[in-house]
């Protein structure tokens, strides 16, 4: 961030000097600007940084899910430093951290944990990332079905007291460790004192299971408008829960890959920010797209050179090949978008491929026929004012033009609202169908149909 | 929603018929639920649905920022019927839902309420659409300075009653109605009764402005994991706060807009889904921006007719330039993806412009020669294994295009990058400087930088 630029100044020249007085240099900032800042450091200057502030200070620092290479900051410290940081985080963001460690520091840090933050640690490692149990915390109030109010808040304030947030309050069943109803604080707060909880309790609460991706769980978050949602396991036993704001999180890091796929770039878990991100990192993330990009549309110089010896006789017919192409990709882009966008929001399933592509031949159609009538009258207007410009069969050229525009404008919005419900289909990201493929799918068909359109009309005349 | 497709056709069949029994087959749904069927409804249909549910259930459904065509709803109901549901909404909601009106349902509407709730409405209305002001709520619990925590427990607890959730307790100086700190329902059940809310109160609170944009207050809620942001007028004064859950809506509907415009589709406020828009309203969205490109494409054609006689005396040049132009194209995509999604999450501002550029001016230049290669070598084993392929000139083919690559993906990089930044510049959304933009902005200078560099290298032998 521009504004911490001096700040970030600042901090080097102490980092240079004294190593003294980064902590009163800092003292005013919360701990998400704080973060903020450290990301601008060098990963050497951040492990200072976190060394030199008071220990809270610094776990609640890397607490931050906006904090980048944690992992690599915890791995650059002093384990004796970095094990009680750990400890003091809290139970999803430690799993993260923990996960982002390469194997030796993760094996050497695990057991200068305490006994009970080891075994919650380990848990939670068991389940994969990105889904609910891989980011769901394990701090949840416990409540039995025979307390009364009176008793559940006294259990809220003895928890609270160690964590930061306390949004949910679940009774379970003691025997099987079954979800039986979900209390929130207002709930607490609006009941009376001697109300039994199983009397307050909102009974079938709205649940994902462990396994459920994270997009699952940030879509039934946002549609029911939860302040947490409870995570089962298979068996039905509550496992830990996941809060709203670990939801604006993953929408954030989803929201940053599917903005970078569907410009054809490498994206994946904690993705760097652009300007974090070294030079030659940043440009192996982009050369590998761009060359499978590039090495499939050599096959549009293939295509063109089968046609060679038609260009040749009419050269006219090569002017308008980039127009074509790229009015395919276009009307590709857009489908895709569109269709990428309906999956991800879930307004469309795989099983509505039929009612898409019914839509998408009619729009292909009439948008085809749209820039196809607009490409005629632009041929003709240009003819008539000066008749060399595309020679004396110009009306045939023009009507080259417009049939192949119908079709090559029909054939990209098919490519385009297809390819996404495919990759779907096969299990891959619909959003990985980005303008940039689509278009390079199109460019070749594009070609070909362009130049069997002329190869039809033209003969006899120009060919 | 595929999964409710029975439930709809049923929903038809009841409203066809008699008209009843409709409640009961919905009793089941949460309004989430509800509102998601409503919207696979016609207007028509979604209107008598709302008339025919008990008047809690109706309000509790036009309650949700999922349902779709709120205000055409409300404008086909009658306004017997309409009043009392806009006066059971909360206040955010209506004040949405009265935003989409026309101006005549508006008027004869307004009168209805009872005058607190008009008030309150149109002191909402005020405010623009999304901003702060345009999407907070006024129902937070007020606070005087010397009460006692048990004060504000009774305060919360009268509240709590009439409102489905109290996010946030803000304690408010009597005589200018600024805010001296916030209380969240934990510190007031973590506190002694006998406290005064002032020792317990967090002081300093973030707070946004009434006229900041929305999202101004989704990245503050989500960088500071905040459960509501209170919103304060110009001079001071408190006004109302966003919810955690606002924002989630609001972070979706964002997301929705850019995933459209970076597919070069028109996209607003209130967008319909994919399958619920009219066939021509979908053809309107897309033909517009889809001319706009044809119409600058149209300079390919013009651009290539400069070369006709260089293509005439070598034809093999016009095979090779949809691969020249889509790497520009696919290489501009990219950085401006990059770009406009550091710009959106804050990484990046304006004054970075000189940053980013010369990053981009050398990356152009790896990856455009990276391309380049490859391409040389290309053409190399084709000629080596079939001569006549390129003809005699072919070593001078290859360094053609190897020059003209790392010139064309240099200039699609800095255009891909800078315009986004421009954009911005200009007050502009960066969102709007898409794939097909970028693409359509090199594909012109690419055809001039090929030819003018093969003007240069075969002059004398092919030219």
């Amino acid at each position: 961030m521009t504004l911490h630029t001096d700040l970030v100044e600042r901090i080097r020249l102490r980092l240079e000097e004294s190593f003294v007085g980064i902590g009163a240099d800092v003292a005013e900032l919360p701990p998400p600007d704080l973060a903020e800042l450290v990301n601008e450091l060098t990963l050497q200057e951040s492990a200072s940084v976190l060394a030199m502030l008071p220990p809270a200070r610094a776990a609640a620092v890397l607490d931050q899910p906006t904090l980048r290479r944690r992992g690599a900051i915890v791995e650059e410290l002093d384990p004796g430093r970095s094990a009680p940081l750990l400890e003091a985080l809290s139970a999803d963001q430690r799993a993260d951290v923990l996960r982002q460690l390469d194997d030796i520091t993760r094996r050497r840090l695990l057991p200068m944990l305490t006994p009970e933050v080891r075994t919650e640690a380990e848990a939670l490692l068991r389940y994969p990332p990105r889904t609910a149990g891989g980011i769901m915390t394990t701090e949840f109030v416990r409540l039995r079905p025979d307390m009364m109010v009176r008793d559940a808040l006294k259990q809220v304030r003895a928890v609270a007291r160690e964590r930061e947030s306390i949004y949910a309050c679940y009774v379970l069943d003691p025997g099987s460790g079954g979800l039986l109803g979900a209390i929130s604080l207002r709930d607490l707060v609006m009941a009376e004192l001697t109300q039994p909880v199983t009397e307050v309790m909102r009974k079938k609460p709205v649940t994902v299971n462990a396994l459920d991706d994270q997009e699952v769980v940030a879509a039934r978050i946002a549609k029911y408008n939860l302040l947490a949602v409870p995570v089962l396991e298979a068996d039905g036993r509550l496992v830990g829960f996941v809060t709203v704001d670990d939801v604006i999180d993953v929408m954030i890091e989803e929201g940053t890959e599917d903005a970078l796929k569907m410009g054809a770039i490498e994206a994946g878990a904690g993705d760097e920010p652009y300007t974090a991100t070294p030079f030659w990192r940043l440009i192996r993330k982009r050369a590998g797209w761009l060359l499978v990009l590039f090495v499939s549309e050599m096959l549009t110089a293939t295509a063109m050179g089968r046609f060679e010896e038609e260009i040749a006789r009419a050269v006219v017919l090569a002017l308008f090949v980039p127009l074509i192409i790229s009015s395919g990709g276009n009307s590709g882009s857009q489908a895709a978008s569109l269709i990428i966008r309906a999956l991800a929001v879930g307004e469309l399933g795989i099983r509505d491929w039929w009612r898409v592509m019914r839509r998408e031949i009619l729009a292909g159609l009439v948008l085809g026929g749209t820039l196809g009538l607009v490409g005629f009258l632009r041929i003709t207007a240009w003819s008539l004012v000066s008749p060399d410009a595309y020679g004396p069969h110009w009306p045939l050229v023009a009507l080259t033009v417009f049939v192949s525009l119908i079709g090559v404008v029909l054939w990209g919005t098919l490519a385009g609202s297809m390819l996404p419900i495919l990759l779907k289909r096969v299990g891959m990201d619909p959003a990985v169908s980005s303008a940039p493929f689509v278009a390079t799918l199109v460019d070749v068909t594009g070609i070909v149909i362009y130049f069997e359109v002329a190869a039809f009309v033209l003969r006899g005349t120009l060919l």
